[in-house]
This record gives C-alpha cells, sequence and structure tokens, in this order.
C-alpha cells in the first residue's frame, strides 16, 4: 500500500517532472493532479502539453485533472506535491497546510519563511524540526527545497563550510533553459546567445546558501556576489564559483578530500532517491559538461571538477547541478522520502 | 596608391577575417597571401576552405598562395598581418621582422616580449615607443594585439583603471566557438553543452590586461581571477566581471560616468577601423548580448552593461567583445592603422 | 520629400524588420507606427521590445504609436506596411484600404484573394494589374507578398518553368525560428530538435507558386508535395527540391543556363531594394548554407545549390532564402518600390 | 559463462557506444579492445578520449589496447564487432574472418557484398543464409547493418513493402552530428545551420533499403531519391518520405493498420536488445521529434508519425531513428544476439 501523492501544478514543467520521476517509485503513487481551472475536469492525457521524454505514464494521463484551489483544498491523496507558479502558490500551498496536508513545495513563495524548512537532505535534515513551528490550525506543514542554482552550490560548499568555514564566495552562472519552464526562454534569444540576466535569481544565490548552511535561526555567515546568466543548454546549471574560508586550509589536497570524504547523514543514504554519491570530484580538466555529467546518478549527483587555487579568494572551482532533477523535482522528491522516514508522511487509513 | 599588405595564415580562420575585413580598405590593399608550403603555388581561391560570409573577394581569389617561410621571408608588399598559428608563429614573425617588415601579428608568442608593444590604440598607444628598442637588425618590428577576451576586458577595465584604480579583478568567460578557429571546437562538444575550460586562456585574462594598462616597463599593479568557458556561440565573448578600486568610487553613477566620458586618445579617432564608441554602456538589464550587440560599431566597439554593485568587490557588469572583429583581425588592423597615420608603415618605392 | 510610411503591426517581429531596413530608405520615410490598444499612446522605443540588431533608429523611437483600429483607419503617412498577425490583419487592412490608403501587406489572409495581387516583383510584376479590379469605395488597395517559404520555392521555380514547364514538385523545408515570429517557438522545442510540422505552412507551399507563376485568373498547372519542418537555425528557410518538367531538358546544363540567365523585368532592377542577383547558383556541393549564404545580396537573393538529377522526377536542388527579409519584410518593401516606380504610390500634397 | 567480445575500432565514437550498450549484457562480455597502433599497449582508460555519458565502466577502462592489424588478426575472444572506420576495416574485417572470427560490423565496406548479409533482424533475418555462401578458408564470416539513415527508412517500410509493395521513395532526411563520429562537423559548421550535403549518404539511401527488402540475389525493385542533409541535433536522424506503392492501399487507414500491425519474427522478440515495439506510429501532428522520440525503446524504437496523403505519390511521413543506437551499434549488438541464439556465435572452449 504505498502513500497516496498529489500533484499541484501538475501540467507545468515542474509538475511533468514530478510524474516522470515518481514513475515506479517504491513508496510513492500519483492518486491526483490538480492545475489551473482551465484544465481542470478532463484527462490529463488530454489536457496536458507532454513535454517530458517517453510517454506519459498511461495512470497519471486518465486521471481527471482538479482544480488547485486555494478556496477549496481538497485532492484525494495522503501528501501533495507543488511545482505550482509562484503568482498562485502562496495562497494554495498555505490553504492546503491550512487542510491538513504535509505540501512538499518545489516554489520560492515559502523558502525564507522563518518556520518553514527550507531542505537539502544530505545538508541540512536538522531543519525539518522548525515544522514542528507551523501552525496552520491543522497537521498540515510547508516543506521546501531550495531555488535549482542554489542547491549545487550549496551541496558543494557543505563540505567546505564543514571543514573551513565558508567566508566569502563569488558565483558566475550559466544556466539551462529548463530552468525557465515551458514555453519559457524565446528561441530567438536562446539559440547561439547568451542572456546575461535571469530575474530574481542573483538574490537567491546570494541569500539561499546561507540559510541551508546555517542554525535554525540563524543563517550561516558569508557573503556572496552571484551573476547569472542563461545559457543554450537544454538541462544543468554550471556555476564558476571562487571561495575564501575562514579557516583556509593547509593545501589543495585538503579541500579535495574534504569534499570526497563527504558523506550524507545515515538515514538520507537509503532514500529511494539518494544518488550513491551525492557529491562527485571529476579529475579531467575540462568536467564537468552539462552533456556528459548532468545525468550523473540519476540527475542528482552534484559534480565538481577543475579544483585550483584563486588568486583572490582561496579556491576556485566549477560544479553543476541537475536544474529540473536535483535542483527541483527531484530534490522535492527526496524531502518527501526523508519525512516519510521520519513518519511524517503516511498513508492516511480514510478511504480515498 | 594604397600601402601594399601581405597576409602570413592567409588560409586560416584569423587570415580568413584580415581578408574580408579589407576588403575595400581606403588605405591597404592585400598584394600577398602566403600559408603553409601545402597550399603554396596555387591561387587562394582553390585551396582556401572559406568559412567567412559572403564570397572570396576576386582580387584575393587569383592571388598565388606563397609559402610562409622563416628561411625565406619575402612577401611582396610594404607590411604584413600574422595571422599565424603559434605553433609556427614565433619563428615567421621574427623572420620577417628580421627581414625588415612590419609584422603586425595577432599571434600571442611575442605578446610578453618586453620590447614588443602589447597594443590597443584606445588603451595604451604610448607602448608603440617601445618599437625602439627592437633590434632585428633591419627596419622592421613587431606589434601584437591582445587574446581577444583580454581585449574586451581591458578596454572595459581602462576607464575604470584611470579614475578609480583597478585593485582586484574577478572575472568568468562566456567565450564563443569562433576563439578557437576553424575546425576547432567539435560540434558534439558545442552543441548544448558549456565546456568550462580553454587552454591557456585563463593565465592570458590575468597577465595581459595589467601590460596593457601598465607602463613601457612595468605593468599595472592588480590582481586577476579568471575562469573561461566555452558556450555555443557563434561569435562575442561575454564576461561578467568583478572589480575592486584603489580609490572607490563615491557611487555607482561616478562608475558610469567614468565609462560614458570615456574617448581614445584625438589619434585614433579619426583612424578608418575606429568605431564611434569603443565602449557603450547599455541600459536594458539583460544587455549586452551577442546575438542583438556583437556587431556594433561594425564589430569594434565593446558594450558594457548589468553595472551594479557587488557585495564582495566594489562593483561588477558584463561586457561583449566581438572576438574575431575587435578582439582579432579588427583590432589587429587599428594596430596598423595607428601605425600608418604615425609614418610607422610606409608605402615603399621598390616595385613589387 | 519621400514618401511618408506608416507600419501597422510595428511591435512585431514583422514590424521591426520593416523599420530596420526601412533606416536611410531613399524613397520612403516611417511617419506613423501602429500596434495594438495595449502599446498605444506610448513612444515607440519605450514600448517595443526591440529584437533587431543595432539600436532602433532614433526617430522611430521617439514616434508615438497609434493604434491600429479597423473603425478608424487613419495615421499620418502616404500608404501603410502590414505586419500584423493574420488574427487581426484581415479586418484593419481592409479598413485601410476602404478608407484610400495602398495597403503592402506580408500577411497571408487576402493572399488568395483574386483581386489581390500575391507578388514577387521578379516574377509576376503583371499581377499589378488585379489592383484595377479592386473596389473597396476609395482610391485604396491591396498588394501581399507570398509566405517566406514559397518566395524561395517561386522564385526558383521562374526561370525553370519559363524554359521547361512545371510538371510536378517535391518539397521538403527546413525553417528558421525566426519564420515563427517572437516568441514563436519555446526554446526547448528549438534546441537541438527538429519540429517535423510547421501550422498551414504545407498548404502555402502547395497553392502559392501556382498562382504566383500561373495567370491573373489561372494559377500555373502543376501538383506540389510540401514537408515543412522547423529546424535551430536563427534567419534562412532551406528547402531540398525535385522536379519534373512538361519539356524536360536535354541536360543538367539546360537546367542551369535557365537559372543563370535569369534576368527580372527591367523595371526591377534599379529599385533600391532589388540586389544585382535575385538568383545565385552556387557551385559547392554543400552550399548553400543559412550560416554563409543566406545575407547574399542583403538577403534578398535567393541562392541554389546541388543542382543533380532525380531518380524519381527530372531535377533535384537546394535553395535558401532569407525568410525575414526576402521572404517577408524586404520583399513587401520591393513590393512598395515597384508600386511607387509605376505612379501607384505617391506623395500625397495634403499635410500629415 | 558470456561470450567474449572484441571491439575493433573500439576508441572512435561508434567503438565507445558499443562498450556503453554492452555494459550489463546478458550474454556478451568484452574481452578485447583494439585500436590504432597510437594507442595500443596501454590501458583503454587512459586512451580514449571518452564522449558517452556517465563513466567508462571500469573493467574495461583497464583492459589493454591491442592493435587492430589486418597481418595479425588476434584477439582473446569469441567474436568481434567492427566499430572500424571505412578507410581500414576492409582489411581488418576480412582478416579477421580469415582467422575464424565472426565479424559483426557496421562499417559500411562488406554491406553491398553479394555473399554478406545486409541485415536488420527484423526485416531480413532469413539473409543471415548468405553467411554459408561466405568462404574466407576458416570459419569466420561477416555480418554488417546498414547505413543509420537507410536503418529508419527501410524499418518503416518494411510493413508497407510487405502490405502494398513499395514501387516510388522520396526522402529528405535531417541527420545528427553523432552520425559524423567525433570530432566530426565542426561546430561552426553546425551551430545555427544546416549542411545541404553529406558525402556518399545519398547513394546509400538509394540502394541499401532495396537489398534489405529483397531477396538473397534480388534487392527489392522499387527507385528512390534521396536527399540529406546536416542538422544541428545531437542525436536522430529525422526522415520526411513520401511513398507510391503497386497495390495502393484502399485509405490510409490501412496503412496505418500496417504500421501497427507489424511483428518482427518470434526469433527476434526474444533478444536482450529487441525494443517492445520495433515500430512506434505516434498520434500528435508534431511528431516524431528527436528530443522527445529518439530515446524510445532505448533507441532500438523507429517513431513514425505525421502519416498523411501525398500530393504526388500515395502517402507521406515522418520518421525518426536514434542513428547510434539503432543505427549503429546497438543495430550490430542485436545482430549478434540473433547469431547468437542461431547458434552461429559460440563461446569457444579455448581458454583465452
Amino acid at each position: 500500500m504505498k502513500i497516496r501523492v498529489g500533484i499541484l501544478g501538475a501540467t507545468g514543467a515542474v509538475g511533468q517532472k514530478f510524474i516522470s520521476l515518481l514513475e515506479g517509485h517504491p513508496w510513492f503513487e500519483i492518486t491526483a493532479v490538480a492545475a489551473s481551472a482551465r484544465s481542470a475536469g478532463r484527462a490529463y492525457g488530454e489536457v496536458v502539453n507532454w513535454i517530458e521524454k517517453g510517454p506519459i505514464p498511461e495512470a497519471i494521463a486518465r486521471l481527471e485533472v482538479q482544480e488547485a484551489r486555494s478556496d477549496h483544498p481538497n485532492l484525494a491523496c495522503d501528501f501533495v506535491f507543488s511545482g505550482l507558479d509562484a503568482s498562485v502558490a502562496g495562497d494554495v500551498e498555505e490553504a492546503f497546510a491550512r487542510a491538513g496536508y504535509a505540501v512538499i513545495s518545489n516554489a520560492k513563495n515559502f523558502r525564507m519563511h522563518p518556520d518553514v524548512p527550507l531542505l537539502i537532505p544530505e545538508v541540512n535534515p536538522e531543519h525539518l524540526a522548525l515544522i514542528e513551528r507551523q501552525d496552520w490550525g491543522s497537521s498540515g506543514y510547508i516543506v521546501t527545497n531550495p531555488n535549482c542554482a542554489s542547491v549545487g552550490l550549496t551541496m558543494t560548499l557543505k563540505p567546505l563550510h564543514d571543514a573551513f568555514g565558508i567566508k566569502q564566495v563569488h558565483v558566475t552562472t550559466m544556466q539551462a533553459l529548463s530552468g525557465a519552464g515551458y514555453p519559457g526562454v524565446a528561441s530567438l534569444d536562446a539559440l547561439g546567445n547568451v542572456v546575461p540576466h535571469i530575474g530574481g535569481e542573483e538574490d537567491k544565490l546570494e541569500t539561499e546558501p546561507q540559510r541551508l548552511l546555517g542554525g535554525l535561526e540563524v543563517p550561516a555567515d558569508f557573503e556572496t556576489s552571484a551573476q547569472c546568466n542563461r545559457v543554450p543548454v537544454v538541462d544543468g546549471h554550471t556555476a564558476c564559483v571562487s571561495v575564501s574560508f575562514v579557516r583556509p586550509p593547509s593545501s589543495l589536497d585538503a579541500v579535495k578530500k574534504a569534499i570526497r570524504a563527504f558523506r550524507p547523514p545515515l538515514e538520507v543514504n537509503g532514500l529511494p532517491t539518494s544518488p550513491d554519491r551525492a557529491l562527485e570530484l571529476l579529475g579531467p580538466e575540462n568536467a564537468p559538461q552539462p552533456r556528459t555529467h548532468v545525468d550523473l546518478g540519476k540527475g542528482m549527483t552534484v559534480s565538481i571538477g577543475r579544483l585550483r587555487p584563486c588568486p583572490l579568494l582561496d579556491v576556485k572551482f566549477v560544479c553543476l547541478v541537475h536544474n529540473t532533477i536535483r535542483g527541483a523535482a527531484g530534490g522535492a522528491i527526496l524531502n518527501a522520502e526523508l519525512l516519510a522516514q521520519k513518519g511524517k508522511i503516511l498513508r492516511k487509513n480514510s478511504e480515498l
């Protein structure tokens, strides 16, 4: 008897990725899909503009789409994933939490709310304690995952912060088109071009990692300067990062060792979506690249390369994250798996 | 009676760009083309794999290709442009200088030679004084232009260095495929991908700007950290730059004003290849972009955008340079024009 | 005193191309720009999302945008170009014709109207006689140019039809992204992909060439099968064409000769936008290519290559047209120039 | 005890794909890798420029590369796959056949040899009888798979030929970059471009399908006209096809039914690399597309769409094949599996 899942924003790009990744999931089973009023009442397979590779899972294609409503937050499921657009996520997610649902959200709306965990299981599972502080007048709660580019950066910083203390971060990203959703970036802006601006992105990169690497109340104390660019890549956000440390390591090898020695908390290791290696330090001087490394660990591994001294800060390197898997739907699923393992997400007895 | 020009490395990508840009030049006329022994003795139009847009200029197509030889440096022309590959440029360029030719080179071999000017006319025309120190046993000499990515960065830094003194530079580049020549980057490595490594490039970016912005003997005293990436763009190197200053400006407006107030030396302004504006500060938050801005000033204008405070250093911004025009052949032609105007390049009386 | 031009649909992709191409036009001067109600009343430079290369011409940026209304067809100009979307072009263009304007349209709405010329000046200038049949209750009239892909195909077929009589045409197109306007094709659908369907396009390719190559009443009598694909190219529709003839030529050389001998009517030759060569037959076996040939004749030349026997029909070849210049705005401008030369477009005496 | 496999041309693009696809194969195990003299004697992992996604299988990385020699055809394996370049494949493959090896080749050299099967298991398994006619003075033999574009076309034609008899075929291909190997197409020729020529490709498309759909001695009797283009797609050859029939079907539905009813011979169905569906007829008007359909059936399914009447021939449609899997290494592996099942490839008793 699997735990029953509802997908808010099921027809969007993130919603579709949830559906793809959950196919055959050992613990979770999609029993409800919700979208805007426009799609409601019809079969999912008829209304969705399916952009994932491979066919729509047949069972999902037949599901009737519900309307995702803040005034009637009701879906036949045990908890919900939210792939809603930020323009509506705030109201709808809160309504579902008030109605008693665990809301595992990919939207940005509650990421910086002091009582809502901004979670990467390998980085700050202890932040789940914040759930206890949430009071929606029900047993419901909200858990969020970070911005797609923040995920890759933060996972890479984690072992370095633990070992040496992050002091300053300079990061320039080259972000994939899929990060903008669908239809997202116009092809005339994308093909053979670089767009050196992504609305709101730099602010997220300059604040989310501190929250993720900090305590429940106080973010980690380091300063970040971010420059974000859109490049003609389908999947995979690449970041060029320079870092200075509070306690500079004695050598570059000490940094490599810290990255290679990184192990997620034991409770995370066995989760179905947890990759063999959360971080992979690559050797070749031209790695990582989206084309060859974005799918490592089925898109859940963050790859790192070109680790070398930085003339200004202490070290510099390149990291790569699959933005729609580890950086969005896959990350949210891992969050839900951690919650399910901790007994925070249960199959309810009530009949659907 | 135009000045007669020879092109060393005429069949390569840079050589072809020289030929394209010199078509209809008011002062210079190509009278000789030289390449490797493989092409020598045949008509240029028959041996070249022409990759420029538009047809090969007819007069050039009919020229017989000479062999570019270090042991027989002789071409029917008044001076030479060198688009030679670095693997052969050293010997051949020196041989032509010894044989009395002015060698206006795009190759890297002599860029850091203490007696060879590394020149951007708008930045350091006074460095031409170094020519007097060269002694090749003839009236010949060598002048070089910088690496394509260095050109864009240095031109942008110029007014800032003059006004506030550059202290630290952090630069991440997203460089075009044409920078690797032809065939250059394999399409499977380029399409939908980012390659976070370009051999030798970071070192050039970390040293050439200091030489360009320094005096004849002593480079400017600032430290640079560079990270260079290849992205699927045809023409146009984009750079995300953060800068700190010796004398920080009172406001961002002061920085804007410094950039907008930049004027090249008068002697440069009237040169045929000199653009109306050497630097163009753009307003829109998503500018500059290769697709829309790379051809500004016929590819000779460096465009700048997204000027804003940097949380770590003082300011950050994005700059864009046309790598094969301003950053290579066009830059070399401007160098030659400055030399011609100063009487350092003359039409010789001897019959060809 | 130039003829005053209004642009209907001035903020769209085609409208912007009209503005770019008309900059510095010797006969025409833009004095009015019209768009949807959303943009009306504000300066053009403030409302347009400018996607053309280079800056917005300053005089145009300052023009106040008018609303393009079918119930109040009034612009301060002598005639109008229409770059309107087909969803509104029908009503608005008719209204302007009724109000006495010559409407030179790029929209599809009136292309197959029996009294409206579907015009390529080099192909069927005699079709302008149809204008006399139009009766909008005013001196106004409508002239259209063909679908962008039809233009390239038809211009190539013209000399072949004249010489040998076209019997059957098989055409497969690989069409550029700019043909879909802006934002047009989503980048996730475009990058590294082929979309083997363009709504309504095949029907146009199967019918417009017959009208263009036929008489005023009766289209040319040949059958076409078209397959249209979208490919990740910015500008330039490439078509692979096979043709059979009513009077098959004796040799491939006879076909080459027919293409090379093609000369537009004398009245077209001297028009400002008329290229030196309307058709260019290229020799290399890998030509034409969008990257190297799309800008031939400033985008007004159709290039042809790979002419060879077809095992099924008589000959096959590849042709390439710049879809937004020759295939849209540039073609419409050439149409207007022909009309102006014939005295059908005049500068009116009335003050603006 | 798995059957031991050697890979000729192991460091090339096709060789790497063999290695990727054979990882974890239930019947075959790679025990030898051979390449040019340049790589011989060193560990595979050290000499290969690995372009496949994911890491090199560890056991293969440690194998010492042998030289693929025609004068010393000896590898420690039971049979060989050949991913050799055509320039050397002829001599080396023949030498290995003479030395008693079954040679399952992807090269073109022996495809049209009257005694060598050109094989697609779902299309013409009976052609394996040709092996008996081969006489290399040993028990060795050669089996080939078709050109990558021919595979997709032929598999699609198979049920149509069986039902209605193919009379004429008009095909225009849009072929992926990976079809040219590595480094293959230069990125400057690929990005945002179409190259309307692929050396030798049209000839293969105009002759191989007839051999595949014919008998052992006599090819099928139909005529094909092919036009081949290179487009900026990583994997997946798309073809626009028009077909006329000897016995035209009564309706389009009859054609659809024939395609949907297609079932491979029973002996093929259970093979490890055989996909659930060899052909998949897709419904949406914009399918198939490389981005979404190329990996169907793990790259072994040919997808078909846009089936509709053709104004010139009988029907037209679009088909898509994964060129490096079904069209190359995967197809060869399926060939070997069929041979193994028939007892034509055995694990030999001799110790390696």
